[in-house]
């Protein structure tokens, strides 16, 4: 069977290795206030609103604070919760930070010099205002911002089977996407009924154990995002209710929720017939994802990868249609680091999962990117997305 | 006919008013770093990434600094921009702050006293990390964090028309989500049909007015999200792909993306006829809602109205069941300032646009929870979503 989710046992692992990591700079108390930081570490999703929403690992204990209206949800969801410790409603007549100054004092009577954050304060979401955390409690917190995303950057093996059960999904929903793009329809409704289609194939073929995070509307999704035509030019275009005409250079996009994981396949496809030109710019990007694909694996430089890419385009005199860098990290948000960038000092290692997506852009003509999931392994890398990548597969007659 | 987008001569008004604030404090240069406010000033929508996107209002000027991989996409969106300037890529061998230290001082001259700053540095979204703003370019930035958002509280008549409109298509794609829930349908299915079916008549009967934004995958929804039978006693609860039974108390969700503009619609349905406990609970709730629409009026303080609300909860000894506080503005985003809230001192004014939801929630039966769109007129307020409200309406048979 394949790994469709973890286990509130594998969270408890996370929350043991962050304890070792805390205890080692000899902190007591670490708050966190990242939505997707607070899943990792728990499995408790939520709607992220002007509401704070804080998880306290204090001592090991694995305590939240939460408004009135989560605090049934945070029981139901995480079964190893120590205590959920509550305000009533934001902005309510008593400020929720001057009620956390309360907990963190009283309650579970913290130690001051062993206290950590991850943010200064809550995050100014959706209306939110406050006071920081050191205002709110008079408190020295350290500062550990990136604690929980270095412990995500290197994926753990049940996160990479995550990955590719992620990317298996992309690859279907993304068949009905191409075999539904035709002359004269809408973007967006090819779009929807791609995504539905991927969607019910998911659900009904996964059954039970597809555990929905509800993170995501569709479960499986393959899209257009404006690029269509001369308007694929633009390499982040959005969604304009575009209609598909002969000759259009198309970029797609696909991806599936899998327990918050998602992978990243996009193609580049025509309609009909490509011209010379639109072969020679297919050509060199095919190539330059090549040449991604050789370099990649442990110990190289996120900036060889990238001149790896860069290079073709120079060989094959397009560099100056290069728009963006050739890839960056993924796994439970959309871009995570590091990035497959000439700047990047940073090196891969094995689990490591990134996107391999160098691409061109001619004016009039369009966009040229495929992008790949791949994960960086003892040998070098292995491709998760499976969609076929030449040519010949991606003319739509 | 409706207005269902905003032209660029538009956002040049709300540009100018922008301006007339600024020079008020002798300020010539403002840096916009939120995604839905530069949308607001400029109608430029693009996918927010770790990449820094800042739009810099320069002596009335509009300007951007952007990644090239945005350059041409912005002078495709917004006809009146003065200058694009641009930076390669991120993190790249020189960071894109030290580009704009060079743009701020060398090419645009800015008086160093009189720029002025939504944000103390870019947002530290996807993997990015970087210096302050004052780091960066040695320059103390005026803090103005509220001044677009101070803006997007008033609602203009135009935007009245948007939410209007964008309420008209969350009634229909209800109308559908109502028509298709059915005992044994998974609730993932029927949003995503519901949506389907009201995306389709949305884009179908607005035909060449309808201007996507590309914020939101379907134009118009209609969703479930894990509310249903005893999950529905979560007021945050979230989809889990759950299957309707007979006697559940469902509470929904629906909207629609009008030019960035969403509206909210929620009802509160019953799986077959309901028991006398759910009838008395249903009507606490719409007579709460009832006295909102009866108190709510321009100059009347946001804490009375959520009082109104709980005081019908009190009379009907159900207060214990509250766990929220009964709405808050909406406009762009999800949730914006003021919050109908006991705590809330602020003032409610003609050109507001709230939701009206006071909710109960009790444990094994459900939630109990409509909300409405209203607007603050110089009359009292005016309910934009239609959807009928009485339990008759709301009973699937």
């Amino acid at each position: 069977m394949p790994i469709t989710y973890l286990t509130p046992e594998h969270h408890k692992t996370r929350i043991e290795k962050l304890k070792d990591t805390l205890d080692k700079s000899n902190l007591d108390t670490f708050l966190v206030f990242n939505s997707k930081n607070i899943f990792y570490l728990t499995g408790l999703s939520f709607i992220p609103t002007e509401r704070p929403i804080i998880l306290i690992i204090h001592e090991g204990e694995v305590i939240f604070f939460v408004p009135n209206l989560e605090i049934d949800h945070v029981e139901h969801q995480v079964p190893f919760v120590s205590q959920v410790l509550s305000y009533f409603e934001y902005p309510d007549k008593i400020h929720p930070m001057h009620h956390l100054k309360e907990i963190l004092l009283n309650q579970l009577k913290i130690t001051p010099k062993r206290v950590a954050s991850e943010y200064g304060g809550a995050p100014g979401y959706w209306g939110y205002k406050g006071p920081t955390l050191e205002e709110a409690t008079g408190l020295k917190f350290k500062m550990l911002p990136d604690v929980v995303m270095d412990m995500r950057v290197i994926k753990e093996p049940e996160e990479i089977e995550l990955m590719r059960e992620s990317s298996k999904w992309a690859d279907r929903a993304h068949k009905y996407l191409q075999e539904l793009t035709e002359v004269g329809a809408n973007e967006i409704d090819v779009t929807i009924q791609a995504s539905t289609r991927g969607s019910r194939d998911m659900m009904t073929e996964l059954g039970e154990d597809y555990r929905p995070t509800g993170f995501s509307m569709f479960p499986a999704i393959a899209l257009y995002r404006g690029q269509i035509g001369p308007n694929s030019y633009f390499p982040h275009a959005l969604s304009k209710g575009l209609v598909f005409n002969k000759g259009d250079t198309l970029v797609t996009g696909a991806s599936s929720d899998v327990y918050g994981i998602h992978s990243e396949l996009e193609r580049t496809m025509f309609m009909g017939e490509p011209s010379n030109r639109q072969k020679e710019l297919f050509a060199a990007m095919l190539a330059a994802q090549d040449a991604v694909f050789e370099v990649a694996g442990p110990g190289v430089l996120c900036s060889v990868v990238d001149k790896a890419a860069r290079q073709v385009f120079k060989d094959a005199g397009v560099f100056d249609l290069v728009r963006h860098h050739t890839g960056h990290g993924l796994g439970m948000e959309g871009h995570e680091r590091p990035f497959l960038d000439i700047g990047s000092e940073e090196v891969l290692e094995t689990g490591m999962v990134f996107s391999c997506e160098p691409g061109i852009y001619e004016e009039g003509l369009g966009g040229f990117r495929h992008s790949d999931t791949f994960v960086v392994t003892e040998d070098g890398n292995d491709i998760l997305t499976k969609y076929p990548r030449e040519i010949t597969d991606l003319i739509i007659e």
